[in-house]
């Protein structure tokens, strides 16, 4: 029997206005700013006047590390969802928003899959409420507010070889990487070097994805630093009085979106900063409203558990006074076989051994998630041509391992392919036995904290890097910012930097490539290997055959 | 008695929910797509529903040429649309969305003013329904897709010299005027000379408010000149198979936003192109969706009559099937002083005379209008200062010439403040007295269209091209672009290109500078002196004031 599309599906679907979505959740028809009558922000006043509720149980689901074959990260987070509703309890999901950019090069939606599906997808993979453009306006607005303070004179004395802010754009457009502006006279202001970055990878994602209300928004814009005058001295945006129209840009884009599942699960789908030069997480306001209006919140972190789950543990949490009360790390059977050495083409046949190779990737996985403190489950996301054999022997490696894993197959049933997971997860929560632990004092030396993480995550060796960022990290420290936690970008691919390496490498050494400074944010981002913030388009880009049909629908665009 | 100011009176006002003022109209709620609960959007499937209906009578309101002194004209069409409403008529109101990028700089609102205003105003100053965000996103995918296209191979030959496109922002950023892309080396394109253009200049603003439907929308995009080959060939938008992309981008910008007047009068907001390289008027798609649900539509064209309703006539209602049933030109006394050659510090003092001579500006925009067919009436936007022998010399003039000055005083007191004028504009308006014809027939030859503009509606001597213009007009010509309408941008500020030139002037040459073609959005645009397409911020941006106050209101945006 062949399955119907992704986006037959969504078009199927039954939506239920999102007034009723809301009620679901106790929040009254005002408290929704509706955009369509399937979307709606949820408004910043009623969100005010939760802050005394007790808060819900928040699980993460978590993955491997990823491999071609697909792990199914947000459509287990969905199907989790949908399977906690379907037991009865008062459930929602919280996922990020979509980057509009890669979606005309060549990467499908980012709104689940099968029957495990966030509704509308189409509104959600383009302008969705707008949150992206006002990001992009905010960031644009202060590059300008910069260039234009050099032209009038540059009172502030910023070295314009030193700017390190640079301008944002939702679209894939490697022609703006690098470029010179200011060009053609006097008017036009000084010429210098700079570029753009993708709208995700701005700081001011990062900043709206963390930030806990208006006010925490405004000071971390105005502490992002901006660049530095000829002495080195850093630059705020605050300087450039920059922060207080960058908040109005952004007051709307604060207030998180609620939408539904195919199963009509309340879904917070609001912010969506990079995964590896920031953190990775839907916003800490979607969050914590999920919180004080569901009895369960399940959220995922981009990429596989050594970058995305110790991010979210060591950076959201942390800063946001979260407990997550269970993981869930997803495997599918063909990602633990490329784990385990097979290549995409071998996939098909059966094959134990490889996966169990494979498994060790997951283990070490698992052991990680419980160096936080909190339980761990194992989600086996199936397709429908894995084996009983193999499935057994990832069983048998969890069970080993002290932790229980579930056979989901939501990408079909949707909510009830999760039930033995949901029931599972909800008794494992409800207990309380969580005794959340982020990885590292806020105390830390910072190069320790790195060292940290890539000893007891990654399993490295050790971490090299030249004096220069040895001498930066303590500069940092010695102009108060020591306190940060760690924000790494190295490959998804494999716990080392080298993407080739997968299964559980050890013995390897965690190159240092380069360190920012995300004062707004409040990380330190530790660059180690090539990290690309402004994608390309492929040769022969989606957007060629992205279109409307006869039917006025969208086609090409998943 | 001081007057509360407009952002005091704004947030004063009781705002009817956006689905009353639907009603009012005879949308029904599921054909509103609602942003909030004081914006919607008229969905696109019951604007089709609406063809066979007739149409109500459109009002042009247009003004004198512009002075630092003010006219008030998006004023007037929301004053004289509260005014046609409180006779007991059907009447809407149709006019521009502002544009983001000046209120930063320092600009004011652009949603009228005192007791004649458009609501909410801060979201018309901001992101309002995000239409801009999706016009900058369709202009800037293609772009990005031209430079993929030439990093990937160049197979259709784009000479990168030769391209016209440029990408664009909705901000105030000189330093993006001019600038070289493509800089880093080979992963990041091919280096070359570009820049961005202020959103409201793009060319897909100007398709977006021509367009008719989305069919017409896609091919409209599709015929977009990017650029040209090496042998001069022109490569369009269809060529890079940009068009359906873009299409999927403005799907929901292009159905029409609602939101209300101050008196609750129903008031489309709708598109913002420039004034000078584009038409300067709403969208089409608005002003015919109103007009086939209300009987009176009072509109607006940019800067003064010679420009604005210029393009008005001879571009949108040309090219739509619109007919104008009557034209009101919009002076205050003010304005009028200055076109009599008073400085702006002595516009206090009583001086007949000096309105007198202003008044030959407002014969020869009354004498302009009438030669399109069309009834003419002047509305005298009163201040407190104007005298009444001020007032008493317009109206002895404006009846020399055979029409009615009615004077208005909606600023300070709203509909009621132009009852006599909005009589008489019902009365003129349902006689159906029209006959409106377009200056020059679309046949006429392009130069000899420019030439008629300037002897007929600025009354030059003649236009002046270098033989280089007139050989592109030729080539435009026999490429099958002759039948296309003129868009000039000149000054707006006097009849001449000379801005200083106010009153009447007459004898003066019109030199052309360059001619560009907008295959796209169907116009010939022609520009007499400097046109500044994207703009800079001051030396102290507004933007450096705006932020949120202790009740959580946006301050120092109007």
């Amino acid at each position: 029997m062949s399955h119907p599309s992704d986006i037959e599906i969504a078009r199927a679907a039954k939506k239920r206005p999102i007034r009723e979505i809301g009620a679901e959740l106790g929040i009254p028809e005002a408290a929704l700013v509706p955009y369509g009558h399937d979307k709606a922000k949820v408004s910043a006043d009623f969100i005010e006047g939760l802050s005394k509720r007790p808060m819900g149980r928040l699980v993460l689901v978590t993955a491997i590390n990823p491999t071609p074959a697909g792990e199914g990260k947000t459509t287990t987070t969905v199907g989790l969802g949908d399977g906690l509703r379907r037991l009865g309890h008062k459930a929602a999901i919280c996922i990020r928003e979509a980057s509009l950019g890669p979606c005309f090069g060549m990467k499908g939606g980012a709104a689940g899959g099968g029957r495990a599906q966030v509704v509308p997808m189409e509104d959600m993979n383009l302008h969705f409420t707008g949150d992206f453009h006002a990001i992009t306006a905010a960031h644009n607005l202060l590059a300008a507010m910069i260039d234009n303070h050099i032209h009038w004179g540059n009172e502030l004395g910023l070295d314009q070889r030193r700017i390190t802010w640079r301008r944002a754009m939702d679209m894939n457009d490697r022609a703006l990487r690098d470029l010179v502006c200011g060009l053609g006279g006097l008017a036009n202001g000084v010429p210098r070097e700079t570029g753009f970055d993708i709208t995700v990878a701005s700081e001011v994602m990062a900043i709206l994805c963390l930030a806990t209300d208006l006010d925490d928004l405004q000071r971390r814009l105005g502490d992002i630093i901006i660049g530095y005058t000829g002495e080195k001295v850093p630059v705020t945006a605050r300087a450039l009085k920059a922060d207080g129209a960058m908040t109005v840009l952004l007051k709307e884009a604060l207030q998180p979106n609620l939408v539904q599942t195919l199963e009509h699960t309340p879904a917070f789908v609001h912010g969506g900063p990079f995964a590896n030069i920031a953190h990775g997480c839907n916003s800490v306001m979607a969050t914590t409203t999920a919180l004080r209006l569901a009895d369960f919140v399940v959220t995922e972190a981009g990429f596989g558990a050594d970058l995305g789950a110790e991010k979210f543990m060591n950076i959201k949490c942390r800063k946001a006074g979260l407990s997550p009360a269970a993981v869930v790390v997803v495997a599918t059977i063909r990602a633990l076989k490329m784990n385990g050495g097979l290549g995409k083409d071998a996939l098909g046949a059966e094959d134990v051994a490889a996966v169990e190779r494979g498994c060790a990737n997951l283990g070490r996985h698992i052991e990680n998630m419980k160096s936080f403190g909190v339980p761990v489950l194992v989600a086996i996301n199936r397709f429908s041509g894995d084996r009983k054999a193999e499935m057994e022997a990832v069983e048998a490696f969890v069970r080993a391992q002290g932790s229980e894993a579930f056979a989901c197959t939501h990408w079909a049933e949707g909510g009830a392919g999760t039930s033995a997971l949901a029931a599972r997860v909800a008794e494992v929560a409800a207990a309380d036995r969580t005794g959340f632990v982020p990885l590292y004092p806020d105390a830390m030396g910072l190069f320790e904290k790195i060292e940290t993480i890539a000893k007891r995550i990654y399993r490295a060796e050790g971490v090299t890097a030249d004096k220069k960022i040895r001498d930066q990290l303590h500069a940092w420290e010695e102009a108060g910012h020591g306190h940060l936690p760690i924000c790494m970008a190295k490959t998804q691919y494999s716990f080392s930097t080298d993407p080739a390496l997968r299964g559980a490498p050890e013995g390897h050494y965690v190159p240092v490539r380069e360190v920012r400074l995300a004062a707004g944010a409040g990380f330190i981002v530790v660059i180690c290997g090539e990290i690309m913030t402004m994608p390309g388009l492929p040769r022969r880009p989606a957007a060629e055959t992205i279109g409307l049909n006869a039917e006025g629908q969208i086609e090409g665009l998943f």
